[in-house]
């Protein structure tokens, strides 16, 4: 191509559009349901339930300790989909360029778009460009849908959790969150934040192959694991009580927040999931969880509780009991 | 709701974010699985051969004669399920709004996708909300994504294309185009340009149900008639010839072209399909679409010819012969 950054004829449909389709996405994300150009991509599945999903992902900045815009939206949406206990399969990808955008800058992302795609064995197999002037929108805007198989006797959702189940969490809360804001702020700390944006499916397959009983899966993402746990409270009509003592937030992170005013419950997260389960099968879990990369640090964090439904309480380290509410305001804007 | 337009904190993913999905969303495109508000729907389908697709919409104005952005989101993507020959079903909606849209517009535009989906019988069983600061997008931005399943015995793409071939349209080309152009510039004529905007999954039911040998179908959107016929041309390795004096344009959309120096060839349509098909076929499936309401000036406008494989040429009214290229430059910014 001759330009070194987006025009609005990369936009138009025309002779860029293509140059611009060939160039850039069809050789990253590379296979041939994408390669045969079509208005849609025709894909074989067997019978049964599909799980289907779409996020719009517009963080600022598009580059971050631990990821991009572009890995951020492949994570995203395959987390969606194994929150239901789908196995991802294909993803599409919208993009909104602002023109102007750095070619340089739309390939590194779209790199990384396909290389995380890659880790999590999915493919991306349908797309779309559009391009608005200089001002209308703000460097690159990213559309991810996807759709996965749910395979028989697995049932998932929001609803499952019942009175006695156990809360777990695969790792530290706040990290997504943290490393968007203190780059976008420009605050430097002994050590960087990093995000902890990553695909969940190769955790939770491990999971469910060894715990057919797992009533919850939700990832924390915008709003953190208050308001997450807050959802499930309601969807369940159950009460979940939170010991404080064993939420697991990493020091770097505890101090970015303190310094900043921010409760890291709030925080998003980007490659965490929230788990409800009976009591009887947590530790066995747990085990599993840890024995994989993305979940060395799990551990539950509290109780499903009959009591008070459709509230969040957190037993505090000096003993006393709180109301944790869902999110109110923006704490974090473009986070995601 | 508090608020009358569109606050930061609607994208917060805690309270006002709920509201909003409840308020607006739930309430406009009310199915249980879209209800369920899990990270993903679950839908069950048969085996067999899924198309996805995905655009974004990134159109201005937002409103149009014909249709807004929210319509445009629906018809466009069930249309580029239709030109392979599935039946639309399930689609994704992914918002990015501009902090400060008033909430009026928003309910208008999200009543308008609910009555095009009602219309076309899909359902939107997922949605995504972003809001950015204001002057970080324009308005609104609207991805969709859509699944459906296609019948065993179809074979459509645009590879299928073959020497002998007729070459169809449903109706009249760049009402959709001029109608935004128009609207844009506030240029007005004796009758208003009114788009075309629609969804084709009736007609080409119908066109399919009387014939199976449809090797093409082809919506053509940005780059207008001419840039999709060229894609059509390279990816069979055809020529295609247009015939100039059956090409249906309007009057007012030829004066208008005709005052602002535009060749309708390459303005965007948003209800028409282009069909590649053998002869002896194509007077009955014109009698078809004739009989269609988005059919009625169903035509042919050229053929499908073995020599100057991947060049499309127009006979002229004069009688000449011209090469018709792809769409260079950007002849009209956010169309669609």
């Amino acid at each position: 191509m001759d330009s070194l950054s987006i025009q609005l004829d990369h936009g138009s449909g025309g002779r860029a559009t293509h140059e611009l389709v060939n160039e850039v996405f069809a050789e990253a994300f590379n296979n041939r349901f994408l390669l045969e150009m079509n208005d849609s991509a025709l894909v074989e599945v067997e019978g049964g339930r599909v799980a289907m999903t779409t996020d719009s992902y517009v963080v600022d900045p598009i580059i971050f300790p631990g990821g991009n815009i572009g890995s951020l939206a492949v994570h995203g949406t395959i987390n969606d989909l194994c929150m239901r206990g789908a196995r991802p399969m294909y993803l599409t990808a919208g993009f909104i360029l602002e023109e102007g955008l750095p070619l340089e800058t739309l390939r590194e992302i779209v790199e990384s778009m396909a290389a995380a795609a890659r880790e999590a064995n999915v493919l991306i197999i349908a797309g779309d460009t559009k391009v608005v002037p200089r001002g209308k929108a703000d460097k690159i805007f990213i559309n991810t849908a996807g759709i996965g198989m749910v395979p028989d006797g697995i049932n998932i959702g929001g609803h499952n959790a019942r009175p006695g189940d156990a809360v777990l969490i695969n790792g530290t809360i706040g990290d997504h969150g943290m490393a968007v804001l203190c780059k976008r702020e420009g605050l430097a700390f002994e050590n960087e934040i990093v995000s902890d944006s990553g695909s969940l499916n190769g955790l939770v397959q491990a999971m469910l192959n060894s715990c057919r009983q797992i009533g919850v899966l939700r990832d924390p993402t915008r709003g953190g694991v208050a308001t997450t746990l807050n959802e499930i409270a309601q969807q369940s009509d159950v009460g979940i009580q939170l010991d404080e003592e064993s939420l697991p937030v990493r020091e770097d992170v505890a101090g970015a927040c303190e310094i900043l005013g921010l409760d890291p419950l709030y925080v998003a997260n980007e490659g965490k999931v929230l788990v409800c389960l009976p009591q009887h099968a947590a530790q066995e879990v747990l085990e599993v969880m840890r024995s994989h990369p993305l979940g060395r640090a799990a551990c539950k964090i509290g109780e499903v509780v009959a009591g008070e439904p459709g509230r969040v309480f957190m037993k505090t380290r000096i003993g006393g009991l709180r109301l944790v509410d869902m999110l109110r305001g923006e704490q974090l804007p473009r986070i995601c």
